[in-house]
């Protein structure tokens, strides 16, 4: 796994676009085993003004119906340590891998992942941070409510 | 919390729509300290082609953008036992109450749930086993499908 592989230079594109629309800027990417890219999508608060459409969980829907056979040895890339509803959702349907672009800016469930017997790899990859440091900068407000903070 | 709050029939009614619909019959509604249904909704894997909207996730979505506050003290009702993404939503938001029609044909996270300061409280509801067993009966690879089981 590296920070050139597709399912994760997707992710990071998605993370683009959403903070071009003014949106909260993480993207997601699911790969399946044998390397096909099943979905990709991102935090959908501002644009869609929903409270569950997170990356990950964007990327999970957008990848449609499947049974768990596909989820077997797949790999969900993501710009940004996931939350708990995201980490609970890769538990779910089983993936093997969670990829993650950094976790300096916020940490998830990454130990529970682990304990579920997820393997998580952690990138420190400099533009998620920057992404995220400056839309969390420009709207605080925004990214309280998208981790269900005060 | 009794089987006659209005937010665990609203839950039913959910759950008994999916069914009549041809879905997992499962539904769910969240509701405020205050007493305030903030969103209701149900299984949404066959009527959407969704893989994230379960009855707890719809529930929160239809509940649109909220700030932190909202969820404060709030209650979460599901028919069913919360799988682990529904776990983990319930968890973001930091609900203090998930009240649970029936665990008998799913046990999801309650012990999680617990664990991270949620109360858990679960009846044996009939109606709701008797839901789902019946939809678990007649279509089990989409209920193997929505749990994520071969």
């Amino acid at each position: 796994m590296s920070e050139i592989d597709e399912g994760f230079l997707i992710a990071v594109e998605e993370a683009r676009q959403s903070f071009a629309e003014g949106g909260v800027p993480i993207g997601a990417c699911l790969v399946s085993k044998d390397g096909k890219v099943l979905g990709r999508g991102h935090n959908s608060r501002v644009q869609k003004g929903s409270a569950t459409l997170h990356g990950e969980i964007s990327a999970l829907e957008n990848s449609g119906r499947l049974p768990a056979s596909a989820y077997a040895g797949a790999t969900m890339y993501t710009t940004l340590s996931p939350c708990d509803m995201c980490t609970g959702a890769c538990i779910l349907y089983k993936v093997a891998r969670v990829v993650i672009g950094e976790n300096k800016n916020f940490v998830g469930g990454e130990e529970y992942l682990k304990k579920r017997g997820i393997e998580v790899i952690v990138f420190e990859n400099k533009e998620c941070m920057g992404l995220m440091e400056k839309f969390i900068n420009e709207k605080p407000h925004v990214w309280n409510e998208d981790i269900g903070e005060p």
